[in-house]
């Protein structure tokens, strides 16, 4: 069994080595630009350790794995695109180092590349991992679609926010987790359950986000502080400030989001003043939990030993528990 | 064996019939809207036709020729994104009717609905085939930031113009024969036969495009006439204008190349006018036949009965001799 490290250090090895090696250059350099960021590899290494839960042998599950994390950032590409992003990681997005197109169309090769990697997955499997990684996409894509249309509704409810994160952000952990234990030869219910444990991680993962976007620490962070405040951002905290404000709480609330000009500290410091009022850091914090605890339930139900589920048992609770 | 019209309205059926099952119906609407707008159905109807050669069952080849269409038409739809494109055969574009953003989440939705199609594939033939589409899907990609790279240069040799039409239509038509072919049960060189043969023809097809945009009739080409001229388009006549013309004829032409304010009517007859002079439209004709005696040499040496060819070689000719 391997630990998180020596599955992360084997992740970062393999991207950097990733080749692609049709013409012309210019069409992968942003592809090479956007994986040299670097990231958590979150995925890919969820599918070793996932494999790694049935078999000491993770060579089949690398390829896929990788597929997973350009997947991953071919999403980020094009969400950047769409939403005028200027930075990701402290670093200038593609479309602000080339172009809107370029971004387009690297993207898009970028898709098709992650594509390359599943398709690499062994003959036997090949069809379970492309019809559930094709079906994740999809889903990811709808869960795009959601958020964007969200910008401009007041009227979301918890409930589709719940499920626009399940498509945008749980899916795709899910899948990561159950390829790697098909690949790991699992039975079909052990591949569900970890299927079922990626979703709650996922979900307890963006409300960590966005939690963090308003309490975290920025230097630690890597974002500023507030930026879902200063755009309205559906988030959890505000569609349920939204939902929870008395009348004068909520017309407040209102005058902040619909100011076009405003001092960005004093916006930030207002809404979160709201937020600490509603107590819904507690109340994130607390749903947090939740989706914890049923994630470490959906893990207990897995049938291997229990030293073999450490190390999925020690990241989760690192990323609930993480600052950045 | 089935003729043309009968494999054409299969396409057609199967086409109208897609389903996207999964919500948000917003992320499909632009997919529908595409599909809807019509075209040829080339692909698929090649696939068809290819697979046919080896097999009275096509069943098998349906979903994967369906496939094909719906990535040709996601590349169109995000070229026309790129190329700020208004209209595509007579109707309005996605990024027109919708915006930006959802062209590109839809077309990427696209794009993993085609591979959705693939995906269904016999089992047996899955990684041959996936494989063959996933090579074709990166290698047009490479075409199209050919095609854009080419805009800003004026020193585009006539090689580099015949490589970026093989990589940006080649391709697509090659692969939907072999894939046929494969799901036929053809032997390997019989496929590649097909396969050379497709490339053959793609060529064809769009030199014989670029000639239609200058030499067609506006009522049956369904386009204008001279937009390539009008927008510099390095096609295979202005490549060979800048190469065959004489000192003086050269600088006619870059002026009106440089030219930002002109009476559209008066370049267009200006430009056509020299490539008259060249006798352009002959060099492409010739061009032309070249690519279609050797699709005919290739496709020649596939190994089954010329009765059943007839159908790919009538199709081929009325591709060569079309108007629109």
């Amino acid at each position: 069994m391997e630990g998180f490290h020596e599955l992360l250090a084997r992740v970062q090895q393999e991207i950097v080595c990733l080749q692609f090696p049709f013409p012309p250059k210019s069409l992968y350099d942003p592809i090479e630009y956007v994986l040299s960021m670097g990231g958590k590899r979150l995925r890919p290494v969820l599918t070793l350790m996932s494999c790694n839960l049935f078999t000491d042998d993770l060579e089949d599950a690398i390829r896929p794995a990788l597929g997973l994390e350009v997947f991953h950032n071919f999403t980020l590409l094009h969400d950047d695109l769409m939403d005028k992003a200027d930075k990701r990681r402290n670093k200038s997005t593609v479309h602000k180092v080339w172009n809107a197109n370029t971004a387009i169309l690297s993207g898009d090769a970028m898709l098709i590349a992650a594509y390359r990697l599943i398709g690499e997955t062994k003959p036997e499997f090949l069809k379970e991992v492309l019809d559930l990684f094709t079906v994740t996409a999809l889903q990811i894509c709808g869960g795009q679609q959601y958020d964007m249309e969200f910008e401009s509704r007041m009227d979301v409810s918890v409930d589709e926010y719940m499920e626009m994160i399940r498509l945008k952000t749980g899916v795709l952990l899910a899948c990561a987790l159950k390829i790697g234990a098909i690949i790991g030869g699992a039975s079909a219910k052990d591949a569900e359950n970890l299927y079922q444990f990626g979703i709650q991680i996922g979900l307890a993962f963006q409300l960590q986000d966005d939690l963090l976007d308003v309490y975290g620490d920025t230097a630690i962070f890597g974002k500023s502080i507030g930026g879902d405040i200063l755009c309205n951002k559906k988030t959890f905290l505000l569609i349920n400030a939204l939902k929870r404000s008395n009348e004068q709480q909520r017309e407040n609330l209102q005058n902040w989001i619909e100011k076009k000009i405003f001092d960005p500290n004093e916006k930030i410091s207002a809404v979160t003043h709201l937020y600490d009022e509603l107590c819904l850091r507690e109340l994130s914090e607390s749903k947090i939990r939740e989706c914890c605890n049923q994630a470490m339930n959906y893990l207990s139900r897995v049938d291997v030993t229990t030293d073999r589920k450490v190390c999925l048992e020690d990241l989760s609770s690192r990323l609930m528990n993480r600052n950045s």
